[in-house]
């Protein structure tokens, strides 16, 4: 097929790795973060917009796009790159998250899960095979196992159970996947915070032979040095040929610390979320915009930043439009927050072909003021 | 002064006016349409963006930025162009018609009217003298008189009394005015329904001499013959070597109306407001976008457009944006409907060129279906 990960280097410093991920929609460099367009857009941007910050690869969410506008939707549009006019490479998740993330709204089964939309309350059924058939329609690049992300804390018992059915579901996902040749199937490691069912998650899912490793049910609400630890005790187990995906992980911190451990790829809603919300991060550290001491600040957001907000308007006109509520305060928010966490995940890539990662680490957290 | 409204010819089919007002940020062909930018911003675009649709003015409210950010963040940002980062030509309001709009939380009184935030409750007082100081910290290209825009209904003795006062303001204005080598003060017609009060306050605002004048306090509720009526009292009392601004209209038919009527300057919140609700402008009507109709319809919003939206998006798309409620559905309904109304005021000025705005007239309503 025409999907292959390409292992460009390992940085002598660090062990983090460059690579190359092709795509039917494109060629990605990895290390690589990627923004999140949950309803078929990255709230506030165009396509375009999102190509000038330097995103290589987006992700949408398939319970969002499969309760609205619905799959049949995106069918008749010819898919979701059609649909949303980004002729890029897309991955999606398997609707799982969200679907466990509903809380009493779910139940779930050893054949799937019973639902209720949060939108109208209507019922439906999702199964590891409807999940990748859903995929199928969607047409993304990469599509992602349905798994259950183990909540945390969990015990052991449950952990053990859960990642046991994972990979019961990951199987019937394989079997299930009928588009190989332009799709990737990408397996999740789940395993909660227990060493032993991580490596066991992982060994079993590898065996299985997936396109792409993904590590999920991480970033929910454990220690980052647990995160960290999980990733010690997972990330040996996988294969070096194929790419590696920590799910919905994007803090700045933690990009570099996956790097250094050997991620290839992140998603977060983090820098999307915060820019609504009036928080930009620069290179001296975040920006809470509506604070009074910006409101005669006429300098740009990021002194060191030359992306299209920074070059064009100041704090203070900024601080103006999110205190009003303005659309285009949102707007070169995101622009810029994306931007930042591009830029930066494309100076990582540099420093690991330079194999000065550590030395861009302590130089980047030096100004950020981490 | 560099403000200049030269009359390049009258349309012999029609009686309109094509024209060009000489500004200090720019030259603007006329008739022209103002996209509102109230809060310093057209509500979800950029400066470049409203190029691309044919902005040559944008207009903004006095009232708002007093409040917030306040005039003084405007002044120390080097005035309204600077802070925006719109470097084209800008008309203000006074900030009279906001001030009169908050009904309960104001007081008019002959010296000027004391009034009450609407964000905070705090008291103001704004008189002519001031309305005009601070537009001339804003460094708006043109700023406006400040006047009562008279409510409707109101009875004849109400709307004399009130015109009597916009009288004797504009002179004060004009008195108060610091800047006049680089910002063009008009003057505003204002006298309710009554024939004899419009013609009256035309001639005494004309004996003012001012750079150019408006028509205020219509499309306030009144049946639209009747504003169509006033036109027809008001124009032929304004020079013919002056520009007209028809204040706050801006309905498609409206502005076919008001260009046959002698009006150059139009200014309307509509455009951007049903964009924002869902509402677009097409060559073959209004097409509201969340209805089902549109969920699987995967044409452009207009088929006869070829503006950014309506190359690259379908209306079963904007359907899916707007009913999702994302920033990108209103920004791009709101970049369409200002590229169709700005382009069809471009098309106008062709007509009037060509002596065939009542032609044009026809074939454009024939199918806007009006």
């Amino acid at each position: 097929m025409s999907f292959e990960y390409e292992l460009i280097k390992t940085c002598s410093q660090s062990g983090a790795r460059l690579g190359k991920l092709h795509t039917p929609h494109g060629v990605i460099e990895t290390p690589i973060f990627m923004p999140v367009g949950t309803q078929a857009t990255v709230k506030s941007l165009t396509p375009e917009e999102l190509k000038e910050v330097g995103s290589q690869i987006i992700l949408s969410n398939t319970y969002h796009l499969y309760i609205r506008p619905g799959t049949e939707v995106i069918e008749a549009a010819g898919g979701l790159h059609k649909f949303m006019n980004w002729d890029g490479p897309i991955l999606t998740d398997s609707g799982g998250y969200q679907v466990f993330s509903l809380g009493d709204l779910r139940q779930i089964r050893e054949d799937g899960v019973t639902f209720r939309s949060h939108l109208d309350g209507s019922k439906h059924f999702i199964s590891p095979e409807n999940a990748v058939e859903i995929q199928n329609i969607l047409g993304s690049d990469i599509i992602m196992a349905f798994d259950e992300c183990t909540p945390y804390p969990a015990d052991y018992d449950y952990s053990r159970k859960s990642m046991e059915r994972t990979v019961r579901w990951a199987k019937r996902c394989k079997d299930a996947h009928k588009n190989t040749e332009k799709q990737a199937l990408f397996g999740i490691v789940q395993g909660g915070m227990y060493e032993d069912l991580r490596k066991i998650s992982a060994q079993e899912t590898v065996k299985m032979d997936f396109p792409g490793y993904a590590i999920g049910g991480l970033s929910v609400g454990e220690p980052k040095d647990l995160m960290y630890k999980v990733l010690d005790w997972t990330v040996p187990e996988l294969p070096p040929h194929k790419p590696r995906y920590l799910m919905g992980v994007g803090s700045i911190d933690a990009l570099f610390e996956g790097v250094i451990k050997g991620i290839d790829m992140f998603d977060c809603v983090l820098q999307t979320r915060i820019a609504r919300n009036g928080t930009a991060m620069t290179s001296g550290g975040k920006v809470v915009i509506k604070n009074a001491q910006y409101m005669k600040d006429f300098t740009p957001l990021d002194h060191e930043c030359d992306c299209y907000t920074c070059r064009n308007y100041s704090r203070a006109y900024l601080r103006h439009l999110m205190k009003a509520n303005e659309i285009l305060g949102m707007r070169l928010l995101t622009y810029h927050n994306l931007h930042f966490t591009l830029n930066t995940m494309k100076n990582i890539r540099q420093a690991i072909q330079e194999d000065r990662l550590l030395d861009y680490k302590a130089e980047f957290f030096n100004k950020y003021g981490y």
